[in-house]
């Protein structure tokens, strides 16, 4: 086992390192990162790591290409300055969702991420809530995989969920929604929807369970540009629910999706921190939950060799 | 492209292997495989291979792990006797349902099957319907990945289904239910079944949607030991179901499982052919469909370099 | 160094592991092995292994590819739950005659069996009595090579071989008969067998050497059908030899061996533990000396990082 | 020898693509770019490519981590769809100056990139003008390293260099300005700067060798900022040079270069198409030449299995 | 398959080269090697090889060091110049004896050797009579393995071998001597020798099996020293046999191995080509046979595709 | 981090490995290094080296092939017998100067070197003044590059350099002049030479900058046949410098180098002691400054995981 801990940061998302760092009692491991005008990236280490235990501390955001290529190079520099071993840390793990070759000659690029980060030199992974499970094993690289489950329901919970129903938006998005329902121990309903050959006016919309009258709670790993989540919430209150709130682990929201969080009749929208929200993104509807606290004890125990699973 | 086409088959299923044969025109590859009383499985090859495109056909079905030595000493055999390119011919492939890790300290086995493909010296693979699509992302060499979904639909189709309603046995399973009724064009509804603590019989059930007075259609892509088919079955039937039919595509129906269909209220199980039912584990509730053409047809677009994908 | 030492066992030869695990005074590693009826392997790693040097033991015996299965699982559980390093410890290596291309179209299967340990995660190998000593060279990673030569000289010495002759049955034996004859200090002697064309039974037997009058010992690495041993008994008791003793490292004592061994005139079969003998293929002639001592100081001596060779 | 032939383009500079393609008579092949609202980019092949010889046109320029990742998804795309072969055309390789590891722990970012380019499954990498020629090494897939070289002194020659001199403006780059003083026949001059301690003011500045009544040439691989190109230039009049012209293969033009440029008493800036020029960052005194030939030229030879060799 | 075929040559053996370039009707392929005075070696391919179906022949010879690394390069400039196959042509495998680890700590050089090969870019073997059958397992590339066993035998067949006894010069060397006693239906008998201790002296002999009054044939791989073949001229002799004739592959005579052949009473030395004899080193008492057409054949039949086994 | 420290040595340089060991106060690893008269070469280690902190010391020099596999051996003997980290110290690394593609169809034997080293199982590389800096990215695994320039910078501000001159003897030597130049303070002057067609003789040289009456320095990182040097010699007092002397790191001195540095008016050759000169080689003009120290502190720096990089 490496002897001294070292967590870097790439310029993803500093307050997230800076929290966990914080957690951890440590100084954030030197580094300086610099950006010439033709756009190349020089990532140089301030500080000796030969042997160290080292963390990168990355999550997946814009600018997305420069994060990813930034924390390679930043791989590339520790494996080659001697480190002992690299653990990349991310939080929010990049391309997630380019998870299967759903159409033909198409990249699985959730695979591609996972090669390139094993070549620039890798030696395990830290991340959370994986759009699906099996993305786990596009790694040869250890894998500790964390999960956002608890520390939202717990937030559901402290504040009440009598009268709440689960609501899936999609059929194929029942089995998580199926997870968080269990754990806070109310009704599930499905959102049934179908598109008729290529019209994307002809369409038919089915609750399957029961909505009216109830609170509405949708769930989902990411929410990007919100337009699917909006249109849950216009359908759900069409079909009787009183209020809609989310919960997401990932809030990317990009695009359009300030405007519709803050235009859409939305409840609330419970998100954590792997992503960081630009203040002029954000608007009091959204509500961040930290997760520093999981990862800095993950690294903890990646660190001291005990079982991460415990934090499951 | 290698010039000759060659399909040799491992001791799996003859049946099927003979069958996609006569449909691509070719005569098997001539190999012998002996078996010693020391269990050792021995593999020749009797005819030349050099240079030539070679298609191994071997599925998942007991005595499973000597159908999986068998295979990666086939292709080993191929590549140390100079074959141009080896296709790995997985109808079912083995341990598909171990693509995640949901627990601690688990091998997620359908990665590692993939890893021991690629290291025998397999340059492709041909599989279909694997439990979950992401296991295309397990393999660096490419996949094509078939799919017996219009097989089975077209059967149904044929049969007529109006008055039938596609229910998902679980939260889990509402994805694949979803794609199967938007093609019958059939409502769906879900069984939302809950466990309270360790206690197995402490559970609650609810019918999300609606089966009362109808025909249901329970699909899924494999059935092993049908418990929860039947237990599916039972439950559909108590809240008014008319009949319960299901569609799988690999029939694996191992421990009870063929006394458990003989002996449920369920109509009828149509499964395909690409795991061999040995007679007297069949019964005539099983209803047997095809899909050796889809493969042959397969095998030959590789060796022609035509898309495979016009076959979904 | 990883600084604690686990070891886990496969299902193979659960006494032999125990015995290791007690001349190292270490409980066995905590994992579960379940078969499901889909045939199945499902192995869980019950306590945490980060960091740690671990063995697992596992011989080739039957059933002999689901051990195999069984062993790569294990080592892909243990390198993703991050084991410090893992070591291989394989008492009778599987396949292990299958070591050259003899015929052309085969497997080099005792060379894929190093290829696939790798693959699944092996950091380093621990065996005994290869058949060939080449198969040292299969590997890319380290391997410690165990004898028990020693273990059966000892035994031989101790109840005296004065009148004793080694006999080679076949030409291809003479290499290690005589490095036996020499550590018993006793004379060799050969039998030299030729086949005719393809009729099995023109052929011609010439002993080579004296054995008239003499105890002759008959050793090998293992022994499978005991065909060929029976018949050098009879040979040799036909040549005026008094008795004919065996000593072979690895019981692997297959098909019609038990039968074989009980109704030959063979005096005593000396064999090792590294295979199970199960107690209804057993018999009084059969006389096992246990080599679990050297496992458990080789395994104690890899953890420490002294050398092994001090073993042989 | 893959049969079929199929260049494909990156967004980075669709007009070379276009040229490249118009000259050896192709259409460009079909595919689909989309970079979604959350910066993540999909690559959709249109056409099927199964044992096609593909090519893959990228060039660095901004958004350069955009274009490297467009890249390596295209590259991975084509091998999963089973392309028979795919080189990437380089015309400006990225982090070309990242070469060499002048500080302590800094990443060889060169290098890097040849290790992504494979893992995404590049087969072979065609380019031009590598900073230094030793990058060539970086890689275990075949490189064709183009030149420009002979157009820039085909053009200069044309205009006729009597009363030239050719001037190094670093030591550091004396070497490839003796090539080109060769080439073009005409003398050499060199800058010899120098700085003393941390203070950027304190510098000597020597001319070594003759430029006084002379056309000075500079002569480089790229021009970035140009900030040091129009420091050479000033310091060359204030030598009594009567002009400076400048030529350069790679017209990256980052930060204030179009400023620089404009302003500058430079007479002219001659440049090559390798890297695109918005026309609002150009200007009257720049000239850009076409290597768009030279591309095609190569990739018709390494499709047909000619040598490259012939074109520099 | 490659279309064209070109064989390169190494500098060890030229003739041989040469000859099989005959049979082949081939001129050599271009090439120029140039060594240094600083003991670089250069290799510089002269015609294009791009997509060629490439063989490289070297044999293991003084100044071996030199010959391995000049293959190496060799192999390296075809990869890297695109050479469409590789195909390293080794008559005699270096550092064939050292295929095992009879001591501790050190190299199993052989496997090396495959390593390096496989590194510098081999994409496959062709070689004859390597020490030990498993070396075969070495590589992970395909093998193709020549015997001149049928050459040696078709020689002393036809000058009769009536009274001949086939004499295997140690217990190790009996396999190797039975296989040739069979072919050409000779007695076999071998020399028991035996050392006591450290002491090279206290050695005992015994012929297990009649030679007086016989023509004694001692047979090998390679002949190094001669000093082992040498002395069993001596003590075969001294046993009474008529006369000794000796038939080895490789002819290595290193050392004092052309005094001690001249001045032994040994009759014959019949050796083939795959070495070359210096002719100060060689002498009247040594007969070569040509394997030449065996590599010739060899070579024809993996560049069109046909099995190789029927020349065994 | 392995905890004990071995050094081992190939046979090219004791006297340097010795000095080395006496500077860290160490033994040399016991090893035995035997040449057979067939020229394999036999590495043997003497003492265990389970988990150790190796370091092999070989230089690049005669016999050079010999040198480069009598380190592969014992690199790969290291790793089979476990040793914990192996760390090759190159002081001349060897085909340094073979970088680069200069013409087509040659290797890029610096690199192949490399890729033998990690073959063979080098873990890190330590080496000093590499023709190129780009080299370093040849590697994928850590290499620490040190240099002699401070040494040799150091030797000449003892002695003094008021009106010395700098000389680069060719344009593509300017760039390292330069770094002396600047670290001695003193002026540069370049020798332009140009051949002109192929005619040897028809050559023009100018010498750009001031040499007359100036004690001229020329450095290089390595001198082969001198003939160079020598001629620069003759060039620059032909010039009119009074003196000239040389600076070199790396003292190959191959072919008649001893003699044309005998011969030559060169006032003196400062080498460094990476190459080992045999006495018969030598000259007074030679002086021989020790590096050995900056391979012991490197040494023992990558041993205790401190930064390298002070050392340069």
């Amino acid at each position: 086992m490496p002897q001294n801990m070292l967590v870097f940061a790439g310029s993803s998302h500093p307050a997230l390192a800076q929290k966990i760092c914080s957690q951890l009692g440590l100084e954030l491991g030197r580094s300086t990162i610099h950006r010439f005008t033709n756009q190349n990236i020089k990532v140089k280490l301030e500080e000796n790591v030969r042997g160290a235990d080292t963390f990168v501390v990355q999550t997946a955001c814009p600018p997305l290409s420069d994060g990813i290529i930034e924390l390679l190079i930043l791989i590339d520099a520790l494996r080659h300055a001697s480190a002992g071993r690299v653990t990349a840390v991310l939080p929010y793990y990049p391309y997630v969702r380019s998870d299967k070759k759903d159409e033909p000659r198409i990249s699985i690029t959730a695979r591609l991420m996972a090669d390139l980060l094993e070549t620039a030199g890798a030696d395990r992974v830290l991340t959370m809530d994986l759009h699906s499970p099996q993305i786990h094993g596009f790694f040869r690289i250890p894998v500790d995989h964390l999960t956002a489950t608890g520390v939202l329901c717990a937030h559901f919970l402290e504040r009440g969920v009598s009268d709440w129903v689960l609501v899936a938006p999609d059929a194929g998005e029942v089995k998580d929604a199926g997870r968080y329902a269990k754990r806070l121990d109310i009704p599930l309903a499905v959102i049934d929807k179908r598109r008729y050959g290529d019209d994307e006016q002809a369409r038919a919309i089915h609750i399957i369970g029961e909505v009216a009258g109830k609170h509405a709670l949708v769930v989902d790993d990411e929410v990007a540009t919100a337009g699917t989540l909006c249109e849950t919430v216009r359908i759900l209150l069409g079909h009787g629910a009183s209020t809609v709130t989310a919960g997401v682990v990932h809030a990317v929201l990009s695009g359009q999706a300030p405007e519709r969080v803050r235009t859409s009749p939305l409840a609330e929208l419970v998100v954590t921190d792997t992503v960081p929200i630009p203040p002029e993104r954000s608007c009091d509807k959204i509500r961040v939950l930290s997760v520093a606290h999981l990862f800095a004890q993950a690294i903890e125990r990646i660190h001291d060799g005990r079982s991460v699973s415990a934090l499951f």
